[in-house]
C-alpha cells in the first residue's frame, strides 16, 4: 500500500483522480507533411485524436500555445510557455515540444521555481501522422503517466525514461537523450 | 525537488535506472488476425517491436509465460504468473494481459503478498496489430511509467490511468475500466 | 497508339471518361473488430474513405447492397447483385465482395448474359480497418483499372491479377485464387 | 468473351500471365522520413514489402535504376530509363517516378518509338512509408494493372486512371494530373 508518509507520496495517490493540462507548442510531434511543397509544416494538433486512440479516460484540458519547431523558439515564447504553466490552476501539466531545445525550455522552467506543479515535456523523433513508425503516442502514454505521479518539478519525458530537468542532453547524433548524471543501478 | 523521505519516494528518484520485466500472457493486446479462419490468434508477443517503435531505452527483459485469452486463465495459469514475480530479482514488473479477467489476477497477485516490488498490469481493447486504431501502445508507454514510479504493490494500468489492484472494474458494455472506490478531486 | 480497330479496344482508349459502379457486398474487406465482443462485424462500408485515400478522380458511384459474409449470401442475395448489374446505366461495375463464394457469384453474373459491361469482383484476405496489412487497397486500385480497361465480361480482381470469371477458384489452404485454365507465358 | 480480333486486344486475354518489369527511379513513392536531420531521403524501394502486402501473385522483376527526386533528374538520367526499356525483353513495364517530371520522363519514352511494350509510369503525393496516407499502394495495384491491360505505348497512373502519354499535365497547385485532351463521357 502507498505510505503517505510526505507530500511527494501523495501525488502517488491512485485514487487521486488527476486533472492534467496539455500544452501545445509544436515540434516534430504534431507536424504533418504537406504533399504540394514536400515539406513539413504544421497544422491543428493531433492530441485530441491521440487521446481517443489511446481511449484516454483523464481528465484533460488541451491549449496549443504555438505551434513551432522548438529550433525557432526565442526567449518571448519560452516567457508565454512558463507564464502559462505559473498562472495555471493545475498542478499535473504536459508540454509537446520539439526535442532539439526541449532541455532550454525545461531549464528556464525549472528557473522559474513554480511551486506545486509536475511539468512533463515531452516529444517525438517521428511526427505522430507517419503512422505506425511514431514515437509520439508511446512517448504520450508516458509523459501522461510521469504528470501523474512525479514529485513535484520539471522532467522530460522520452523513449520511456523520465529525466529529471537538468539530467537530460539531446545527443544530436543518435536522436535519444541522454543521462548527464551518473546512472545508479536498481 | 524529489526529497528523498520516504521508501516510496526512493523510487521516484529519476537518476536510479529501473530495470523493468516484462512478463506476457497474452489477451487481445497480442493478438493477430488470421486470414484464412477469419479468427484471432496468438502468434509471438509483439512487445519488442513495441520497444523499438516507441524507441525505448528503458532496460527490459521480455519473458512469455502464456499467450492466452484471459477467458481462459485457470489457477494454476495464474499462479504461474504469481511465481514468476515472487521468484524474479526484478523490482518493476509490468505484466501483458487480457481485460476480461485481469482484475482477478490482479487480486491473486495482491494476495500473495509480493514484498519491494511494483506491479502492473495492461491490456488492449483493440489488437496491437490492427494498427492505428489499437490502444495498445499508449497503454504500455503509461504502464512502464508507472511501473517506474509507483510505490511497491499491485496495479492495473488502462487508458492512461493507474488503478490500485482493488480498485478496478471491468465495464462489459464499454470497454472501460472503472473505479470502485471513491474518486477524490484534485 | 492505341488502334480503335475492334469494340473490345475501344474501351482502351485512355480518353473516354469512365463512370464506375462500385456495388458493396461486404466480406472481409469490409469487416471492422468490435472490440467489445472480441469479434468482427460490419458497419458502414469504407470505399469513400479508401478512395479519398487514394486520391481518387474516377467518376465512382456506390451502393451498399448489403454488408454479410459470402458464406451467408443465397440466391436471393445473388440475384440482387444480378439485378443491379442489370438494371443498371454503367457499364463499368465493381463489386466489393467476400472471397468465400466470390467465384460463385461470378458464375451466376456471366450465366444472367449481361451485354456491354466489365464486372469485375473483388476482396481481401485482411480488413482494410486492420491498417497496414491489408490487400483490400492495393486490390481495390487494380480492380478499378481493370473495371476500365477489360472488355465486356465477369472477372475476379485478386493480388494483382485478373481471372476471367470461371478461371479462378480460392485456394483455402493458402487464401490465393489460382488459375484454372493452362496459363501460357508472355 | 474477349474476342482476339486485334493485336492490342490480344493484350487482354486474362489467360496470358504476364511478366512485368518493374523500374524504380525515386519519387515521393520511396522516400523516407529521417528523423535525425527531420529531411526526406531515399533508402531501399519499399517495392518489394508493398507487394508484399497486397499479396501481389504477379510474376515482377524490380529494378532499381536511381532513387532521385524528378526534379533533379537530367538527360542522362531519363537515357538510362529510356535504354532500360529499349533493352528490356519485358512487354509489360511500370516505372516509379517523382510526380514533377513525370511527364517529361513520359515524353522522352514515348520519342524513342519503343515497339511492343506497355510502360507505366506512377508516382505517389504522399510517401509510401508514411502509412495510412499514401496513395502510393493504390495507385500502384491500379499501375500493375493498366501495364498488363493496356495496349503498347506510354502512360501515367495516377489517382485511378491511365492518361496517355502526352495527355497528362500535373496541377502543381493541387497535386492532381489533369487531361489535357478533350474528354468524351462514356
Amino acid at each position: 500500500m502507498p505510505s503517505i508518509s510526505c507530500s511527494d507520496c501523495y501525488k502517488n495517490n491512485s485514487t487521486m483522480k488527476k486533472k492534467i493540462l496539455a500544452l501545445v507548442t509544436g515540434g516534430t510531434f504534431d507536424k504533418e507533411y504537406d504533399m504540394i511543397t514536400g515539406q513539413l509544416f504544421f497544422k491543428d494538433t493531433h492530441l485530441h485524436e491521440i487521446f481517443k486512440r489511446g481511449r484516454s479516460t483523464l481528465d484533460i484540458t488541451v491549449r496549443t500555445l504555438m505551434m513551432i519547431d522548438s529550433l525557432e523558439m526565442d526567449e518571448q515564447d519560452r516567457d508565454i510557455i512558463v507564464k502559462n504553466c505559473q498562472r495555471s490552476s493545475f498542478e499535473h501539466i504536459i508540454i509537446t515540444h520539439g526535442t532539439d531545445t526541449m532541455t532550454q525550455t525545461a531549464k528556464v522552467l525549472a528557473d522559474a521555481n513554480i511551486e506545486n506543479k509536475t511539468i512533463v515535456l515531452l516529444g517525438a523523433m517521428i511526427p505522430y501522422k507517419f503512422g505506425m513508425s511514431s514515437d509520439g503516442f508511446f512517448n504520450l502514454g508516458s509523459a501522461l503517466a510521469f504528470a501523474q505521479t512525479m514529485p513535484s518539478g520539471v522532467y522530460i519525458a522520452m523513449h520511456g525514461e523520465c529525466f529529471d530537468w537538468n539530467d537530460a542532453t539531446k545527443n544530436r547524433a543518435t536522436g535519444y537523450f541522454e543521462h548527464l548524471k551518473k546512472m545508479q543501478d536498481n
